[in-house]
């Protein structure tokens, strides 16, 4: 299975995106790599880590540009034709790599894989499906950023994509879909919720209603649905708190000695918190309904991350991802086309 | 000072309100307290606390209905007229109190302060300003979910409200002011984000841009807005994923005797930590822009909550704070009017 790896995303490249598949490489034995960026910066990266017996995994595709943080997404795939993100996703569009993992630009890997991937038959937006620790394992909330003003009838593929995926990957029985609002009762939120509300009643899933933020970490469903904007501002909100508690704790731990010794006698219980809540073992984001694996992984992703990112492109070749939500959307259209039939 | 106290609103009525009201006559002098709801129960509740000296600033305003969690906020206001929320607004509408404190129905309070207190001149939304716990200090979020679809217009005046409120009550300088939104550059985020940057760069305050989640708990500013439903979400997630950590924490710490012995040892860093994110001593949340004094409280507040919500409304009656925001207003007024001339 061949990786098409963006060399030059993220904020610590192309170190980090090459120690990375260098761990991938060695952890996963059916991983091939190719390197897509600067060549020679690449090629001098890798050289300065150890390599052995895995030279015949790794290739190399050139590409001169690269998107920046302060470019704006669709315009780069118009922009920028030779960046890593474009010519990386370009290689999964020509059959020349399995899938695609990017730390770099959000917007830019979006517009790219959207445009030149196209989205699934019976997708027409396709959504950032990101995995959350909760009180019991994890839950998937989906759009994470990938589309900030989807209509209702989007957010309804989000809710078949993302069962898809949790079942696929996580596993367990059908995934309960809860949609992200303001309160519980029906009829609560905006328009759009309400307008939602209603068709993920009546779509293929198990949908179980509306969800607070204040009860989500409780686990009421395996599956979170909002539009992107929404989706974003909560995970943004979720890992800046987290930060903020760890460390606030942190400085009141060193206040007195007493603390100290304290905090090093619980220790194991603040590396297994911060185990739990960290990003870096649920690295890979997959950017579900394009025509393709397409694996976001975060900006400031460790090796470790990166790894797992490929790890979870890897699984998701592997599980015919993509196949499955072509399935899951059937009943979907035959209803509406059984409805349009009526209506004609 | 006279307050209007909703007796039955929160999830702990009458018992946590009055038992608040008790705590908030003793530690606030000037203080008296008007008990709306259902006068018996209020009495009866009454008796069973120690009120020596306290009765003289005691009174009672009955009030046969309470609005229930599945009412619909705005309809309460018309259906159950003798609710206690709906009374208590009467009371500062007729002058016979000064300021109203209700931890019940969120949307009923909005609504019923709305349609009879009316907002104040210059405003046409109200906002209810939250305080959140920050690096350093706090941070006022606003709108916290009075109104889930307001215009950017509407944003500007949360804006200087929030500033104002802020100075008044917080101190320091001119507040900064930044925009909730899913990145940090100009041009990010749904169509109504943008508008909202364009208005807010022009409006008299001290604009610093877009905030995004993940920073904000830095304080990169004094006041955050944001619209009613965004806000809610921002607020829920924070409550729930704090909460969230300090349950795993605990649960972690209860695994070994070492770690229960740490976390004895390490006892004054949790504490601290606990008393900083707790919402008990930011009880009390103003709906920013009626023509009133009216005070949010948490519909879980615990006494102390609820006795520092009537001295959040206390603070604002003496502050004169809605004297300040009309004051505010002013020049957004001069340069709309001035303006319309112009064009006309």
């Amino acid at each position: 299975m061949k990786i098409a790896l963006d060399a030059m995303g993220g904020d610590f490249s192309p170190q980090n995106p090459i120690v990375g598949a260098i761990q991938a490489l060695r952890d996963f034995p059916d991983v091939s790599i190719v390197f897509v960026g600067d060549e020679e910066r690449v090629r001098k990266e890798l050289g300065a880590h150890e390599t052995k017996g895995l030279e015949s995994r790794i290739t190399y595709h050139h590409a001169s540009q690269v998107v920046e943080m302060g470019d704006n997404g669709l315009e780069s795939v118009r922009k920028k034709k030779d960046s890593s993100i474009s010519r990386a996703i370009d290689l999964v569009k020509n059959g020349e790599a399995d899938a695609v993992v990017s730390a770099g630009h959000t917007g830019a890997l979006v517009a790219a894989a959207t445009i030149k991937l196209r989205t699934l038959p019976g997708i027409d937006r396709a959504g950032l499906g990101v995995l959350i620790p909760a009180q019991d394992g994890v839950f998937l909330l989906i759009d994470g950023g990938a589309n900030i003003d989807p209509s209702p009838k989007h957010v309804v593929g989000f809710a078949v994509m993302g069962s898809v995926y949790y079942q696929s990957i996580v596993g367990g029985g059908e995934a309960r879909v809860g949609l992200l609002n303001i309160g519980s009762e029906p009829g609560k939120g905006t328009e759009f919720c309400k307008e939602c509300y209603e068709l993920l009643q009546e779509a293929p899933i198990r949908f179980v209603g509306n969800i607070e933020g204040h009860g989500i970490f409780k686990k009421p469903a395996e599956v979170v649905v909002c539009d992107g904007f929404t989706g974003n501002i909560f995970l943004k909100t979720v890992e800046g708190l987290a930060k903020s508690i760890f460390s606030w704790l942190k400085i009141e731990l060193k206040q007195s000695p007493w603390r100290m010794a304290g905090a090093w006698l619980a220790r194991g219980a603040f590396r297994s918190i911060k185990n739990r809540t960290s990003t870096d073992e649920y690295g890979g984001t997959p950017l579900l309904g394009v025509n393709g694996i397409c694996i976001k992984a975060h900006g400031n992703s460790s090796p470790r991350a990166l790894r797992n990112a490929i790890r979870a492109a890897r699984t998701a070749v592997q599980l015919s991802i993509n196949t499955r939500i072509v399935e899951a959307m059937k009943p979907l259209h035959e209803k509406n086309s059984s409805r349009n039939t009526i209506e004609a």
